[in-house]
């Protein structure tokens, strides 16, 4: 039964053409492909992604990691610089058991850490370097000194990267760039300590198009699969390749502007600085969300406005934040049915 | 068992306090309180708030007012202009035979459609006028022709306005006159049209301490039980206030900065324009939240830096959205141990 609006539909269609080029991207290039699933939060779509080709999958934390793990992924990273406590290394322990874990470090002390609290397992470690976005990771030439944190205790396998300043309009060339020299700097770091690294990985979805494929062994997008209202204004991708939408229904017409009953409850209330409202309609492309409060989004458009009671499709800025706002999405079949997908990593922030 | 970090920590103590004394300013100035509950989604904080003589509550959608009345709650407003499918005519039909159900209508066809779907229901509905936030809401002088569209098949019992231009530093005042002036409108409005309105409900919490009490009969605040950063920096309650908090843990030093793992997807993305920040941190008022992602909140603070695997306490902007990320609260007790509360309405957007 399909909830009262407004909920998140996924274009079926869409989502398995978008997989199927990134995967065939990859495979062009030669390199491994290791999708962030942070973006759909879905065993479904995950096993979509392995069937296409990906080599294993990138989560953001533990809890994450599990639900994937208990839904069939054979092979995680945790793509993030862990600050292990005892219950999150014992909870690591028992994953390790049962599937080929990989978690990033970005500190001596934080590799060593892991290093003395999961001693004796399969977890494999790999550093994360700064590219240019200055979050987390090290510079790349204190990869080494990182690595040589875990003392020998735990295999450190290579480095990673998020090129994530590839967020902004017409960025992806240069970030890419830094990327591949960040990945080598991390390199070349690592081999100083003696160590050969297996695993150079970047990838984001904007800079995924120019990724220097002869330095980068694995490429970790998430967003390509769905698509959103950020990638479309940054030209990653096209209207066209939009595969998830929020269906919203036309609930007045105050002020002469539509208002929709998609909020920022559902569309999550991300807005990066070149975006251009809080959100885009797929069907009204010169239309503009212009106010976004918990359950209203007030658009401006020059045609003449749906009449209440009318569905609209909204494309969300960000389409992480919204999928963590759902317990289901719900899918397109070709009979022309929706069929509910559990968001089953839903809230899973720890 | 509390979860690994991040996750939400209530301050029962200070909650309480907050509680008591907005029932206590209602009390004193002889209006009724209605609390919004889309803030906390939770049974546990909407009994203390009925305890503390509330008359009973505002939700924003048919989601939220089930399961409110499914945790007991006998008096329910819809503060939002429904536009009403034959399912949500059910789910009413139903709710009304348990409690009192009120809707809001902003048009003459959304009000005829309430009536004729749930004409024969003690189902009550209340008119949404604009008083300067321009969002939903008719003009005030506009209440009575919406009220006439239910052709006398509902009871309209008066009128709404939510004063959300009340988020804007120094705007309270200004605002409150103008959330007075609109009420006043739409209640001559309605005598106009032969209707004596016995609700005219208004109220958010950076207006409330000057809302006119003499014009309002009741109020619908709802972010006051908690606080959070955008109220902090509008001057509508202190840090001492602050009853909710994000536990957090530092994961990284990288650059030099805190790197918490808070991210939007446990504080939401909202940045006010007179926001400082994505957050503000409760034992280091002068650190700033420089960049917020999905996993990661980066702090400059010019404090000595905690060290890693410490524990933060981060105020979220917007406390509502939050919430809403997060399946859990996680209370104080006198003892010093923390209890789980359900946040039961969590992603009831429909």
């Amino acid at each position: 039964v399909v909830p009262l609006s407004p909920f998140l539909v996924v274009d079926t269609e869409r989502l398995d053409r978008n997989i199927a080029r990134v995967a065939e991207h990859a495979r062009d290039a030669g390199v491994a492909l290791r999708p962030h699933v942070k973006t759909h939060k879905s065993i479904e779509i995950a096993r979509r992604q392995l069937a296409a080709g990906a080599v294993g999958i990138t989560v953001a934390t533990v809890g994450e990691a599990e639900v994937f793990v208990d839904g069939g992924a054979t092979d995680v990273m945790v793509a993030y610089p862990l600050w292990l406590t005892a219950e999150a290394a014992a909870r690591l322990r028992r994953l390790a058991a049962r599937a080929t874990v990989t978690i990033g470090v970005d500190s001596p002390t934080g590799a060593a850490r892991a290093a003395d609290l999961l001693a004796g397992t399969d977890v494999r470690l790999v550093v994360e370097v700064d590219s240019g976005h200055h979050r987390t990771g090290v510079p790349p030439a204190q990869a080494g000194v990182v690595a040589r944190g875990a003392h020998g205790a735990l295999p450190v396998v290579g480095a990673f990267t998020f090129p994530g300043h590839s967020y902004a309009p017409g960025a992806g060339p240069a970030v890419a760039a830094q990327e591949a020299m960040a990945l080598a700097g991390a390199a070349a770091s690592l081999r100083d300590h003696g160590l050969e690294p297996a695993v150079l990985s970047g990838g984001s979805t904007p800079s995924l198009a120019d990724a220097d494929t002869d330095v980068a062994t694995e490429l970790r997008p998430g967003v390509y699969v769905f698509g959103d209202a950020q990638q479309w204004e940054l030209g990653s991708c096209s209207p066209d390749d939009v595969a998830l939408t929020c269906r919203a229904t036309v609930v007045s017409h105050a002020g002469g502007r539509l208002v929709l009953d998609s909020g920022s409850k559902v569309l999550g209330a991300d807005r990066a600085p070149y975006s251009t409202g809080h959100g885009r309609l797929l069907d009204h492309p010169d239309a503009r969300v212009v106010l976004l409060s918990e359950h209203h989004a007030v658009v401006e458009l020059d045609d003449p406005l749906p009449p209440l009671g009318a569905t609209v499709r909204v494309v969300p800025n960000h389409v992480c934040n919204a999928v963590n706002l759902v317990d289901e999405l719900w899918a397109t079949t070709p009979g022309g049915d929706l069929v509910s997908w559990a968001v089953a990593a839903r809230g899973r922030n720890g």
